[in-house]
């Protein structure tokens, strides 16, 4: 493990995007999105996937050079094609549309066609937060995913992130999976040779597993709920109910035609349509009543959960975002700490485009 | 266990709201609300529960003579004040502004204060799919769910409904409580004597447990997950932005002053808004893309998971809504079961306004 300061990250991938032709403001944007995943403690979709990126952009799947088109729209919808951009380029500039349709009419709702990977969905949800907005995103992502009662692995994790404003609380951030546990939680497992909980995953045959490595050999990460008994048809649902916004309303890829984000995975035959999808959407507060309003009521909310007596052995209930707001704090101020295997990735990248971590 | 048909239960349940001082088009609209619950087989909100609101008329909690009023709108968003009216007349209303809202610029969203409960989220949400457009629902609802790490009971069960039209396949339509299981399922394994199974429910000092009759002792239902391990965090995520939509937004009560379905539990105390709140969104497919090509993968999407390799002992991967749908053919045909205890309470119920079931 080696802690590196945000700058120095910041710089060190930055240079990467620019390297693999990037503009200076693309690169810009791409960078920030990236490490906001690390610096909110999401170490799974931060700079630990910058290779990947690279990757597309040799296997000629993602065009760095992205200029997006809205293909149709009327005063609070837009379907956008991201011109097989970055994700982390592409997203934040149909998340911006979805803000200024909200400042005309109120909300503003966009789906996405031809993109990619487009990091944390917090970070584009968020981006409504200082226009006084409720910010939502989704995306549809690889295949890993099998839906209740079967062994086909045919959605993504499928993430929804809901982002509210408050007053003198912190934003409330809702952003999940809609599986039992990311894929991210599933590699930390691997990593370290332990067995995974039960109801997180299945193996080929459809039947629950606790072998961490269960995906190699043909099964799946399971729906939130993890059985029918729990609720997995709702968390098979909620990952539905994501493909469909990002990809049928945009004309992107869905279920198991979504490409996959490794490069060396070759690309589904016969795909419906183009590239990943997502989904935008931004409230304004204002729409519905006075923003301090809302605001008032917010914290009395966030204030009456935060203060709930807990279960013997938890010290407090958690706001959804405190534990990534906390860690944003500890690492602005302490540094980001990256496992060994992904300096040495880091530093084999760099050398190529003579870029020094 | 008596089977009756739909149209005398509808006759029975439309006597029964026009003797509590319905008008005669709302008694209509009320009923086929309730019903719709016992056709698709969600038994626990359907006329079992008819009983329940003429007690709360009877206790000067509902208006049955409501009129609702914009309070604030946009050209895509209104706030709504529900008149104190029943559930079932507010929301087809709130719905149909969510509709007029997304013929004029895409996409409408309604959010509802001081009303009560409104039935099933399904029928709300798919009064949008004759319009071409997808139909979304939730609201909040009396609180019985501890957030994860809490023993207190902050939440209701808080459905969330997203209704999507398609081509020659019958509609998507996902309708979830936010827990791991719906209060109707736990009291059926209460009036059936059975242990609840494991990540249903907790005890008074949140410990999980298999007692079915937990909630009476200090109890709270779970968020969907469960716990921790298996993203219980994410079911309380979900049901706390239902809570926001339907209550902040609009001003009505949230959390634990979320005013009970039960006449007999008193009023909370220190009241922050009006009711119980809802939210309604519609969106015109055409916003998007033109609605034949929508159709037309949604039609694929669904053939291909409805066609997905089962594990072994299963059937076929159900489409969400397919259940509900099946059940409704069947009923339709056959009748609506109803267990004696439901039949001696409607009994009740006519007898004190000469009403024969």
């Amino acid at each position: 493990m080696q802690v590196y300061n945000y700058d120095q990250l910041f710089t060190f991938t930055k240079n990467i995007f620019l390297s693999i032709e990037c503009a200076e403001e693309d690169a810009t944007v791409a960078t920030e999105v990236l490490l906001s995943a690390d610096l909110r403690g999401v170490d799974s979709h931060g700079i630990a996937r910058l290779g990947g990126y690279v990757r597309l952009w040799e296997a000629g799947r993602v065009n760095t050079k992205s200029q997006i088109s809205i293909l149709h729209q009327t005063p609070s919808t837009a379907t956008v094609d991201g011109d097989a951009g970055l994700g982390l380029v592409v997203a934040p500039q149909a998340m911006q549309i979805a803000i200024d349709k909200a400042n005309n009419v109120g909300t503003g709702w966009v789906s996405v066609q031809n993109s990619n990977h487009f990091g944390i969905a917090g970070y584009h949800a968020m981006m409504a937060l200082p226009h006084d907005m409720i910010g939502i995103c989704m995306t549809n992502a690889s295949p890993l995913v099998a839906p209740t009662f079967s062994v086909e692995r045919l959605l993504g994790t499928n993430p929804i992130c809901v982002a509210v404003p408050a007053g003198n609380q912190p934003p409330f951030v809702a952003d999940l999976a809609t599986t039992t546990a990311a894929n991210g939680k599933l590699e930390i497992l691997q990593r370290k040779g332990e067995e995974a909980p039960e109801g997180w995953i299945q193996d080929s045959h459809g039947k629950s597993t606790l072998n961490a490595h269960a995906l190699k050999t043909g099964g799946a990460l399971l729906p939130l709920g993890g059985d029918r008994e729990h609720g997995s048809h709702k968390g098979y649902a909620l990952g539905a109910v994501v493909d469909i916004f990002s990809a049928i309303l945009s004309g992107a890829n869905y279920g198991p035609w979504v490409p996959p984000f490794p490069a060396y995975i070759p690309m589904p035959e016969n795909m419906p349509g183009k590239g990943i999808g997502h989904f935008f959407g931004a409230l304004r507060i204002d729409a519905f009543r006075p923003a301090a309003d809302f605001k008032h009521h917010m914290d009395s909310w966030i204030g009456r959960f935060r203060s709930a007596k807990t279960a013997a052995g938890y010290d407090k209930v958690l706001i959804p975002g405190d534990p990534e707001r906390e860690i944003e704090i500890q690492r602005r101020k302490n540094g980001i700490p990256l496992l060994d295997v992904v300096v040495t990735d880091l530093n084999t990248l760099g050398a190529r485009f003579n870029i020094q971590l």
